[in-house]
């Protein structure tokens, strides 16, 4: 098993699969850092790719779910090399440079980025302040759940800085124009009500239930499921609904179908008819050969 | 008239063009079957070019709307060439080829893509079950009304195989990112009244009602309504919105009011301003020039 | 100061820059003419580059918001040279010949364009009818707010012509696809709180409240803002969100968080740490220099 041992992250895996990846700063509110970026990428990369994390719940340890970016760090948002200027053609052609990877790159672009290729389902469990970059990188989890003590923000313009983390890209799919744009311009920290109400979480429940709730769903998610099935439609849903064309999904489709059916699908069917629990085989970390679908794509940007 | 004589489906059509098409095997629930995929998408090519269809009902003859995949029937999911190992480089350039078409490509997303090409305005009435393909067809229907019998379930997952039919495309349109990717995961089977809360379905009628409602509906889309203003509205609406910039959008704005001004338009804007109903003479079977607008997108996906 | 006389439309700043963009034909209900649509698309490009200009609230004189196309002049819908058939290639390579421009392109769309190339936040304060043009105008502004009068309709199906001013890109992006092609199929002219149920406006007031709540909410969005970063936001919303990954973000966001990091993001910082009020020194006539980032994209259309 991948080792899950970091500074600022805690990782607690059951039986099933179903994985707790916590925020551990809570002296620091699990304020933001890029050590803390650096972790969570690696974990959702080991993840993806580990056949005993089955689902993720990301919470955070203590009263706060992250808030923010850690302002008491230095060379976060300051220290930045004033002299460069860099250009869109930079970021689109030398995004690995060191200078443009560390001097430019958004943090917690890099993190959202990892959630995005995950073959995992993530569950936010959003269980208090939720601020700033703390608020944008539940974007890129599937499901947000709120504890009645969360408090959410994209605080972003009290700070003159810009909302990150490809929020602009989610925050729109998940609420919808308007409302992503009355958060973003009001800069305003809200209930777990109105975050429930703007359609930003999915549910909404009394602190000391949060937890469990969460794994409730990230085990519906893992039981009786096909891993490499899951990890098919969780790209398709992301990558597809952002298809100019229905079109470029049914050649997707086509190819995610063929596959589970000559592969777990066969035992899903046997098994539906037989009335009995399904023993899927197949493993997310050996994906049919035409995953992933997408490298074409990207290099287009 | 086009012949509408099918194994699978009933067509009915009234005087005014509203058209009644019933999935028509109630003994198998209106089970899903290539037969009927055939039968579905040559209804909607036709219906796409007769001028005495104006609008389109989908519902179920009997208790189900449709009960997904006839799994009865060898030569569905099973029966699949294992030796093949197609690419999205096949689905891209050989979709034709017989080995692809009837081996590879999925028959659920051939109908959606009729009904999405169709000029006519689809209306889903989802009188009972709905699961699987069953589900995933109304998905590309424009408005769905639900019976209080409703059960809608994207239940692929349970069956080790993944949600089909350029569902990944429509769904998160209609509901949201986070919705879809609920119902995907959780594979539950829910109610019309869980159904209308997530946005999927329009509006709930008791079951003796919803023929009726859907009837009303369709005869006020059609009533006084130009088909070729609506026929444009339709593409337009689904094409645009996929759009990467609002130009895209202006373009053929501005293509779709320049003929219907110098058409329709001008019995529309007389008849306005002598307070009577319209007349309107242009066909959808005969379209502007500009039309279809589309062929050079997709031939580049 | 530029100077915002016109025929059409009134136009009151308060001192914070909160600007009051009155559509100003009240005895003609403020109907849309060529004459108001040239007038709009110079006010939104100079209020664009003008810094004294904040935030923008659109609103009607009198008693309607705007109640369409002017039907009573000729030469607007009436009056287009038969003889042009213009196709999509013209739209595309031939936009800025007099014979495109004034011969084909939908006015709207201009109108609506030059509000999405506006770096200022634009709040929508529908005071009354808003149909036709009055409601699709709206669409491209940030967020709507209704008087309780408001009646609001995409009637353009009654006229045998199309829903244009690129609302089939926005609509969409606000209400769902259901939502969107239901109202455009119906015609329906629908109250306020049918328009808030739809998620097309975000709340609905007593008529003698609304330009007073649509202030409060302008001034929420430019008071200790940097006009800089909330310029950037706007523009990364609406066009990150329409980009096919989130790579596409997630340049764009470096940049913009690079760019106002070391600019007004140092004073946000410091003063969010000293707990006073900031200080923004950047102004939105002079962005950063990736700004704009997105003229690549749009020639390829």
């Amino acid at each position: 098993m991948a080792s899950y041992t970091y500074q600022t992250l805690k990782v607690e895996r059951d039986a099933a699969g179903v994985t707790v990846l916590s925020l551990n700063r809570p002296e620091q509110m699990n304020a933001f850092t890029v050590e803390m970026a650096n972790e969570l990428v690696d974990f959702f990369e080991k993840a993806s790719e580990d056949d005993d994390i089955r689902a993720i719940i990301v919470t955070g340890e203590g009263r706060a779910f992250c808030a923010g970016m850690d302002l008491s760090k230095e060379g976060n948002v300051f220290g930045l090399n004033e002299t460069l200027q860099p250009s869109l053609q930079d970021m689109q052609a030398r995004r690995d440079d060191d200078e443009i990877k560390n001097g430019v790159c958004d943090t917690g672009g890099r993190v959202v980025l990892s959630i995005f290729d995950c073959k995992k389902p993530v569950i936010g469990a959003i269980n208090g302040a939720a601020v700033g970059i703390g608020a944008t990188m539940t974007l890129a989890m599937d499901i947000r759940l709120a504890s009645e003590k969360a408090k959410i923000g994209f605080v972003f313009g009290k700070l003159g800085i810009v909302p990150e983390a490809c929020s602009s890209w989610f925050l729109p799919r998940i609420v919808g124009i308007q409302q992503a744009l009355e958060w973003v311009y009001s800069a305003d920290i809200f209930d777990a009500h109105t975050a429930k109400e703007g359609r930003l979480v999915k549910q909404v429940y009394p602190a000391e239930q949060l937890l469990d709730e969460a794994k409730k769903l990230a085990h519906k998610f893992v039981e009786g499921r096909s891993p490499v099935a899951l990890a098919l439609a969780r790209q398709m849903l992301y990558r597809n609904s952002a298809a100019p064309h229905p079109l470029v999904a049914h050649q997707v489709d086509s190819l995610a179908m063929f596959y589970t059916s000559v592969g777990d699908g066969k035992e899903g069917v046997q098994s539906f008819l037989e009335k009995r629990a399904p023993q899927f085989k197949q493993k997310a970390s050996q994906m049919p050969p035409f995953y992933p679908w997408w490298s074409d794509v990207q290099d287009t940007f």
